[in-house]
């Protein structure tokens, strides 16, 4: 089934220890929509400037991903630019341009509004809330957010959060949100927030996924997904995102929607996310087949998996 | 098969957000033998001061550990403080009184010298290679180490690691270690230095085991286990030899050494780790069944496995 993802395009500037890129293309919906393309149809919602060009929109399109969402406005992209030579889990931003973002109005062309599943990137609340009730075939909800969020609109959130069925954010942003320093206590209170499941990425570590007693199956026990053990992360941008896409796009390829699904998905977030930190910008999610996936996907089972 | 274990043996005083205790029997010997005790036969080595009352030994001893290698020297039994109030993942050092501790010459009664498993908990590396060299029918050791004698006795624990068949340390100590960001790289390089195998405890992450080629198996491909994610997180001391204590009690209590076998062990270091921290001091430890036990692996089985 065709999943929509609503989010930032961007150019980005990036520093690692492994290198340095100037304006690639990336962006939160960039890297969701590469990275569930090898599962399903995506369609985005998006805007960008007038730099970017044909090309860019092509790499896109060369996966099979629906852009009559992206919106063009006059002036420029947003740009970010960032670097991670102390800590490759942090990024230390440099510089951001939101240009044309700062005033992005997501706008649904008809041709999405049959959609079942949604992705809501990290974007304002209101914003995200909007989408999700314009779409009123969706079914199915993943959203994200972010500690900027968490602290300037706690209320717009709170909105949001009702309308999602599992939040994806990181250890620091339950911890924010909750003021819990247990992620187990801390996923209880994110989920009489609204979402029925919580899934909370570790980065190297991997990712977990609480379930609301009930949802999705029977019982509460989480489950944890691991992250590949890499020679190098040449660039972790886009990581985040990258897993969601995986985890996503999994989700909608399948006919069932279960916690054996879900703990599917959670592994195929883990491996987009492992391929995404391998190159600068999108690259590695581009030239990937989905041979790769599968193979590193056994890598996976094989690093977590008793005889 | 009886394992030896060397170390120490103190009394804590604990801050945390949880509550405080002084004085609580602790050590990383104490942590080991009892984690170690619902798998095998146990034997430690140590020295306290006279403040170590039959009372005290008595709690090893109901674990049926054999104590005969713990010297009584004049004075007083090492004591440390610490907190874990602002990060339950790492200690704040309040005081340390190394008192009897601190002219340690570990003896190894006649009646332990059969003994084929052994576990150098964090001491003087020296002291640590006199224990394994003395013990000649070992045929496993597992170490331990820490910040302080990689960075002050590089070259004694140089010598050491060559003599170790399996290390055992945080994240923190691998980057020290090896000056490598990458824990795969980081593996390599310890594996070089002597051991066969490296296990990397992450805390509340889990912990990766990696194998060099061609040791206990066939292949490189590392492999993770969880930790528990938990309500609360009484009193971490202990965490780490406790971890130690189930890892090598299971691998001692089996007749055969594989990757199989170690794959399992780290999933007994999670379980006795995850329960260690559940009270403060050795007091889950010391309550534990071996069905809990066995209850707990079936857990941490379920949080990992795909069905």
């Amino acid at each position: 089934m065709s999943i929509v993802a609503v989010g930032s395009v961007a150019f980005d500037t990036i520093t690692t220890p492994s290198g340095h890129v100037d304006d690639v293309l990336g962006g939160a919906v960039t890297y969701f929509a590469l990275a569930a393309s090898h599962f399903t149809d995506v369609r985005v919602v998006a805007v960008v400037g007038e730099d970017f060009t044909s090309e860019h929109e092509q790499v896109l399109k060369d996966h099979g991903v629906d852009t009559r969402g992206i919106q063009r406005a006059p002036g420029k992209t947003f740009r970010w630019g960032g670097q991670y030579i102390d800590n490759l889990n942090e990024a230390k931003t440099e510089f951001t341009e939101l240009n044309v973002f700062e005033n992005f109005q997501p706008q649904i062309p008809e041709a999405y509004l049959d959609s079942r599943f949604l992705f809501l990137a990290n974007i304002h609340p209101t914003l995200q809330a909007a989408v999700r009730l314009e779409l009123d075939h969706v079914q199915f909800t993943g959203g994200d957010t972010m500690n900027y969020w968490i602290t300037r609109t706690p209320k717009e959130l709170a909105e949001t959060l009702k309308l999602v069925n599992i939040l994806l954010i990181n250890d620091n942003e339950v911890h924010m949100l909750t003021h819990e320093k247990s992620l187990l206590r801390g996923s209880r209170k994110v989920m009489a927030m609204g979402p029925q499941a919580l899934v909370i990425k570790h980065g190297e570590y991997g990712s977990t996924i609480f379930f609301r007693e009930g949802a999705f199956g029977i019982g509460t026990h989480p489950f944890r997904a691991p992250a590949l053990p890499l020679e190098e992360v040449k660039d972790p941008t886009g990581a985040g995102d990258s897993f969601a896409g995986g985890f996503m796009g999994y989700i909608a390829s399948q006919e069932q929607l279960n916690r054996e699904v879900l703990k599917r998905a959670l592994f195929y977030g883990g491996v987009m996310g492992s391929f995404a930190v391998e190159s600068f910008g999108t690259e590695r999610l581009q030239s990937l087949t989905r041979e790769e996936v599968e193979a590193r996907f056994q890598l996976f089972r094989e690093l977590t998996h008793l005889g």
